[in-house]
């Protein structure tokens, strides 16, 4: 018997992390039914690369407007979703649109603090909230047991800059004050969600994606996208109702909180 | 030698634990020269016990007119209060004022999360940012070596329900999910601040006050304000910088992050 297809929605899926991980999820490791690439401004420059992809894949990539930082936004693409995916429901939920401020605590203003704040938190927790009908209906239409990103479960792009322990041997090269308070406020608000969803057997974990050079990451970075990806989707697949609440790196290494 | 004077400021000083730690203030366990005690309405009915105290000590107590997330409000405070410790500076800001929504993820909405964030992420934030130059003039002024309460210190009381360990036993009684990610993220703050800030040797550290009687706390808490207020001010008065960004309880015990 052949696997069930997958529907899959990436958030910030026209550029760096987003956009290679739609590119590799086309060859696996899921079988792959629906994949929802959203993004701002599909119609602008910055999609172009994935527009070009989608026209490849047009039975599989639907590319979707949204902007996480708005609620508005994300409830029209959850109505919009809702009716693609039907009585399959969403299977996986990747929260990847993030934003940076690379700022030290003397140089961050209250419009970093918020726009963190608007992206990195406050978009997770709206999408969560809103794509839960979608969630839970996936986790009922399924037959498996326990949980896995096959079945339901929302994985969210956080980094190790979220981790109090990280603070201390990298503040000095990375201060990102802003981007670490939101970082720290999307892992207990997964964790949180992994608590309060656990009986609805909805998965949620979050990822460290590496220093990756990509727009955000800066040219410095330690590894390129594809591989960063490639460890991402691996870890993605290999989650079992065990990481529920968990932070992994791509290699999928417990990181401390 | 007599030891040199401490001056002291405590936000949401009008009742609860702030009030709790004025008073006991008064009889130790610092030499106090000055004690600032701000809340919102100095002249408003929930401000009276804290009147009535002042009018007792007036040469100790100023009450000052703050509202902890309003950035204009602080910068006013934080000029009054520099007018009046001059070369001195200011020894020890404690950010004690905070807010508390307890709904789980599906019931919390934005008002509750900005309103989290803007009390117990900024007005921490911001209290640190514009009391700077009168923390940093209490160190220079300071004799003393090392680091202390005493001489130049920032201690915020945050709440072991901002720990990312503390979610697995306690969101089925206590889920507050804005208040643990604002909590999750003044944490993180205090860790960058501590960082970024010992230069100059000022001292910053978490305090968890326990699950306290209060207006807060409500009353099924473990504790009155008194035990907890009595153990914090024994923790603030024994810190050195060996607890330079330290997550402590009232009894001085770590908490895990």
């Amino acid at each position: 018997m052949a696997a069930k297809p997958v529907s899959v929605l990436i958030t910030g899926a026209n550029r760096g992390l987003g956009l290679e991980m739609v590119r590799q999820m086309l060859a696996g490791p899921f079988p792959l039914g629906k994949l929802f690439a959203c993004c701002r401004d599909p119609d602008g420059p910055r999609a172009e690369a994935l527009r070009t992809l989608a026209k490849k894949h047009p039975n599989i990539i639907s590319i979707i407007c949204l902007d996480a930082a708005d609620l508005c936004s994300i409830k029209q693409c959850a109505k919009q979703v809702g009716s693609l995916v039907g009585t399959g429901g969403l299977n996986l939920l990747i929260n990847n649109a993030g934003f940076l401020a690379k700022g030290i605590l003397q140089e961050t203003n209250a419009e970093d603090m918020q726009k963190s704040f608007n992206t990195n938190v406050m978009g997770p927790m709206n999408m969560i909230k809103e794509f839960l009908p979608h969630l839970r209906t996936a986790a009922k239409a399924s037959t498996m047991q326990g949980m896995s990103s096959c079945k339901s479960a929302v994985v969210t792009i956080s980094s190790q800059m979220g981790s109090m322990e990280s603070v201390k041997w990298s503040y000095s090269f990375f201060p990102a004050v802003s981007y670490r308070i939101s970082k720290a406020g999307v892992n207990i608000l997964t964790l949180c969600a992994a608590e309060e969803l656990k009986k609805d057997e909805i998965l949620f974990s979050l990822l460290h994606p590496g220093w990756v050079r990509t727009d955000m990451g800066g040219e410095e970075g330690d590894i390129d996208a594809p591989e960063s990806v490639q460890g991402m989707l691996g870890v993605m697949a290999s989650l079992t109702e065990k990481q529920n609440g968990a932070f992994l790196n791509y290699k999928g290494e417990t990181i401390p909180w």
